[in-house]
């Protein structure tokens, strides 16, 4: 029992675990309808061209086809954050991944055989790739309808004085960061089934972690009331932000199964998920940072620049979370930020696990360890002599209330000396350090940040949650299941958790900026505490004590001063229910957390809570090769109080997998706007064998608000991890990268040079 | 707009009608899963035996069997009723619809092909299928351990000096009538699919109606606890009580799916749904009527004798409602009822539509049209001078509140002389009555007779409802959503109705006893009222006037005294959603009627209101062939309120389509314990040719307990079918039936005996 907890606070295996490593999983991919057709998606072979022709009429005829549609079919409905694309295109073709044609059919093979079937005949319009190039005078309009392709979006932030700030510096460093297209490079691809009754409504399986934001854009994009979208969620094979927006795939697979009348199943094969997944924005980062003789930071200014691609996802708002940490990793009095946000024609980017903050850490980590070089300080203790702390309002009026990242640093720099791997003969060794600061309290990107909850204890002592919160993978249900039990006093193997269909689940915004345990917890937190009040109102009858002198533990309601005098709590809400005047126990909680959105000037206290984590690299650098190794990772974590260790941990672990593949090995590669990297042996992600050793720390703030004071986790592993080993990297031959990833050609490139 | 409401009071298709007519549905016969095997049953073919061995290890071996298992294979949990069975039998087999083996194979025909390769052997045992002979001393013993056949179940009921009465009055009829085994004869045969997870979960797809049990008697019959048993109900294709109880498929799935690893699906094919579907119950009433010289009732003197068949399901406990109608139908002030329960070899019978009230409704309404003859007194009448009114409280202590069965009688007196159908030549026309008694208001059969219900109200307006109530082709789904939506005060194709998952429904004691519009009405509507509530607690900031002086009507939140000054109802949703301290809506509401159980004595309010119909059957009859036509049926029933018109119609046609094949023309043959009828050539269902014209009149007594006034219909329109058309026949040709179905051969038989 920890700290008096009977259920939170121990490590738990995930409860979809065991059916996923026995094949039991019914994943989106395995979803079989009657009637079932296939959708394929025909794409432009050029990056930016005028469509002169589509001729579909061979495909048409194919026995088995269904449904073929181009957009002269249909209703153009513009969608996403800037409504700048329809789902079929038509005029022309901005990027590499425009769908211009798509076919359903009764199976994927006739599907595939139709698209072959349609001629497009293009005119090739020049294009351009580069987002300066791109505000050059006389580029080629993305947008013909726009006169530039200097996209609206802009976050400018001031705070302070940074100009003064910048002349009074002991030290400034001053470089420009680099970061490439990386994709999430899911396990289980991008699927959209889509499937009208007859009245007109429809039901979506989907990919989406945001299933009622997906309900909203999804039925504008098809011009039907909300009212009419069903949003389903079986099991996904990851998704790391890839489910934050719609996108094409989802509108297409609802368009043919109109035309086809059944049901339609669009899924991406992984070279199309390479070619068609949203990825990680690119994006360049120029930064200053600025400090006093002591080290203490005076100032940072950043311009950010984002190659937006052809149309406007989430990828082009990530500067709204660059900020943040720009603003808010360590106490920097005078920030300055900018961005240019550009159309190109390009692939477009989404939301991906970190949502920005790993690029800008990357930059401000970097920074902060030249800065540490150029004044001659230790670089944790530069850190040290910066952190934020509990009580602290940032410049952009963030309220930092539990907030531990000197204990992370501490139980780094501790950790990170322990047991050192054996070095290996030529090598040279280096540690690194970088920080993070995020969200942890949810984060109101939009009006509501709230999670809606209907806690269920039947006549068996079953209990089901029925959460707005979407599970992608990261654990929610079993963190939830977990909140319920400890809230209401049973066995966590009595809880039962539903989430997956938008006609049962009340509300919730998704699942993005590790919000769910902390908002999803505390709505199920408080459905669950409703309930317990009913049975202990029901007990008070049975056990002739008031309520206030009953407690539910361990299935059991007991009279605290005598616990010998109890009864099973199934058999408390079975005298409830078979009675007179009976009830059954259902309670319903919505939380959304007390905050703010940004505003105008991009202040306002946008989270409940905050988080930190410290993270140490330790490589081994192959001078002859370049090849860097990670030996060993040390990642602590303000996780406010962890609910599942285990499960922390292995979020930590996930993270840092998708951190190194960012550092060292993973690039999409995009030349000329077509995407080069096709199978996984393109794309280097991490695979088991590369991985180093990782030691987690779970650093325990006990936050107020959190349920039972945890903090949201979801994304600060993957965050610092680029940064630490790029700062190892340095300690280890010396030399200072601005641009990822590191791949061997690169370190053995500098090494050369320098 | 009737009576003021929007929605309820409209004839409205059903809302799953669509996907029916279109093939869209997904019946539970559609049910694929992943890794899904088959599992078959091996039955005995000798009704009384003593398995002396059972050799599998053929079957055992076959490929693509997964699991084989017997008697000794599993341990014996007893079940249903009087918990006198066991899944798989052991020792001997005591009925033709014994499961001696069962297998699961990869496919049904694998699955088939072990069967036949397992060896049986069988010592044959004397055996009785006679409930009387089942008495006689020296009988074969159904159940070994048992002294006698002589069942321990019994319904004694005395009210009054029926002594007395008897001696007293002016007329006394005494006639015995037999009924014969019947069976729902579903499109949909019955089916179970078992799944278990690696937790020990079971999730179970059942044609169940009564979930909650289910998933109480299955944990028992598998000796696990009742939170580890999810039910789901998919659309079934009939059912009519059929799903009352668990079965040996229900079982056996779940056995074979523990054993295989690996989902299982048993599926009835006809024949075997034919001989192991749950039949009505024969039986044989004797039944004496008393009247005074003006017909009034002074008496009546029944006793039931059932063939309960080798073990004991709810065919066996019919009595507690054939009594209702003894001690119900009319004003009868001395009851007396006793009945005796046999095991015989024979199969046992289950619960189906009417529940021993067409059965006892046969004999007391036959009996009156006889008392009438014997009186010389009209046979309308009769009855109306014995006619039960509101506030009257019956031998029973059932409490009459609204009551309209005069109403009912004078509707079908006038409607079945209009327009009658022209004469066959050479035929003779008669016209019968007969009404029925019936509980309207649910049911205490069980503790609680309540159910819950969930109402959500999301940002874009759609409504979900929710329910515990069973949908199994009643049209329960469309009058709950029609209830939420006059409710609420929204349009009817925003509400959804979610009915199908124990893990998310709140309890329900199921669809049984006509209860579902009245019990789940009342918690569906409750609920909505909550959700109401809540809107017009956001609008009276939007609209400043106080909740009271709001409305919300057709879709709007209005001012009363203005209703120029309204809101969209999903706006005000939003409204209250996204702002400080918003919330989503979401209700829950429980509602068990005011009623009690019946006492030792069968006495006791039961339902919270009762029901009466009245019908007139047209019939013309060939003495050539002794071939009956039914060519007019005029059904009247108080319905309370008839929420939706059409498909309490439908429901009166359906029962009507039943009673005809009770009265004319189904008899599943069951001849020295075989059933003999094996497909729909041998039974003969009514087709559509064959249905008369009908005539309902729904008539409105507005009950001040049902929701809107509602009262329950399922099962009013089979109950009065077989009295009225033999009491037509009757008038035809002066032939008295006591025995049914009036088949040709027995209408020939009698008139050439006459």
């Amino acid at each position: 029992m920890a700290g008096g907890f009977d259920v939170v606070g121990k490590s738990t295996p995930k409860l979809d675990g065991p059916d996923k490593v026995t094949g039991r999983t019914c994943y989106l991919h395995d979803l079989e309808l009657p009637r079932l057709a296939h959708g394929k998606i025909l794409r432009t072979r050029l990056p930016h061209a005028r469509i002169v022709s589509i001729d579909t009429s061979r495909a048409r005829v194919l026995p088995g086809v269904l449904a073929v549609l181009t957009g002269a079919d249909v209703e153009p409905r513009p969608f996403g954050f800037a409504k700048d694309q329809v789902a079929l295109k038509r005029g022309k073709v901005r990027c590499i991944r425009d769908e211009v044609a798509a076919v359903a059919a009764a199976t994927a093979t006739i599907a595939e055989e139709a698209l072959a079937l349609i001629q497009v005949e293009y005119e090739e319009l020049p294009a351009v790739f580069d987002p300066l190039a791109a505000l050059e005078p006389g580029a080629p309009l993305v947008h013909d309808e726009r006169s530039t392709n200097l996209h609206d979006l802009r976050y400018r932030f001031n705070h302070g004085d940074v100009e003064g700030a910048l002349a009074a510096a002991a030290a400034v460093v001053e470089d420009t960061y680099r970061l490439n297209f990386v994709t999430p490079a899911c396990l289980g691809t991008m699927v959209a089934v889509a499937d009208w009754d007859p009245a007109g409504n429809l039901t979506m399986w989907s990919t989406t972690q945001v299933p009622f934001l997906y309900q909203r854009d999804l039925s504008e994009a098809l011009g039907i009331g909300g009212d009419r979208v069903r949003v389903m969620q079986p099991p996904v094979g990851g998704n790391f932000g890839r489910g934050l927006d719609i996108y094409p795939i989802d509108v297409i697979a609802a368009l043919l199964a109109r035309v086809a009348r059944r049901p339609v199943k669009i899924e991406f094969d992984r070279l199309e998920e390479f070619i068609a997944c949203p990825t990680r924005e690119p994006c360049t980062i120029r930064l200053r940072t600025a400090a006093d003789r002591d080290g203490r930071l005076l100032a940072r200014d950043a311009h950010v620049t984002i190659d937006g691609g052809a149309y406007t996802s989430w990828g082009s708002t990530t500067p709204y979370v660059m900020l943040s940490t720009v603003a808010g990793l360590y106490r920097v009095p005078n920030v300055r930020f900018d961005t240019t946000i550009v159309y190109t024609n390009n692939p477009y980017s989404g939301s991906m696990r970190g949502y920005g903050n790993p690029e800008s850490t990357f930059a401000v980590e970097s920074q902060m360890d030249d800065l540490a070089d150029q004044l001659g300080i230790d670089r944790l203790e530069l850190r040290r002599r910066n952190l934020s702390k509990p009580g602290d309002v940032n410049p952009q009026q963030f309220v930092l209330t539990s907030f531990a990242m000197g204990e992370c640093l501490d139980a780094v720099a501790d950790e990170i000396r322990r047991d050192p791997p054996p070095p290996r003969p030529g090598q040279k060794r280096g540690v690194g350090y970088a920080g993070m600061f995020h969200v942890g309290g949810g984060a109101r990107i939009y009006r509501s940040d709230g999670c809606g909850a209907i806690v269920k204890l039947d006549d068996f002592g079953k209990v089901t949650l029925i959460t707005g919160a979407s599970e992608i993978g990261q654990g929610s249900e079993t963190v939830l299941a977990m909140i319920v039990a400890e809230a209401l006093g049973v066995p966590l193997e009595r809880v039962d958790v539903v989430n997956s269909d938008t006609s049962v689940r009340p509300w919730d915004v998704g699942t993005h900026a590790s919000r769910t345990t902390f908002v999803a917890g505390n709505a199920a937190r408080l459905a669950a505490e409703k309930v317990r009040a009913q049975l202990l109102a029901i007990a008070e009858g049975q056990l002739e004590e008031p309520a206030a002198a009953l407690d539910v533990k361990g299935g059991w309601v007991v009279v605290k001063r005598d616990p010998r005098r109890r009864l099973p709590y199934e058999a408390v809400a079975r005298a409830g229910h078979f009675r007179d005047g009976g009830r059954v126990l259902v309670a319903e909680a919505f939380y959304d957390p007390p905050t703010a959105m940004l505003d105008k000037d991009l202040q306002g206290n946008v989270s409940a809570a905050y988080t930190s984590a410290f993270q140490a690299a330790l490589v081994d650098v192959d001078p002859e090769t370049g090849r860097v190794t990670v030996r060993k990772v040390v990642s602590a974590h303000d996780v406010g109080r962890a609910l599942n260790p285990a499960a922390a941990e292995g979020q930590v672990h996930g993270g840092i997998h998708m951190g190194l593949g960012y550092a060292l090995s993973e690039r999409l590669v995009v030349e000329q706007g077509q995407v080069v990297s096709q199978t996984f042996m393109d794309y280097a992600l991490f695979k088991a064998d590369d991985m180093p050793d990782i030691v987690v720390r779970l650093i325990e703030s006990i936050d107020a608000e959190g349920p039972f004071g945890a903090k949201g986790l979801g994304e600060s592993g993957v965050i610092p991890v680029a940064a630490a080993v790029r700062n190892a990297i340095k300690d280890a031959i010396g030399v200072r990268f601005h641009e990822l990833p590191l791949t061997p050609e690169r370190v053995h490139a500098a090494l050369g040079a320098a």
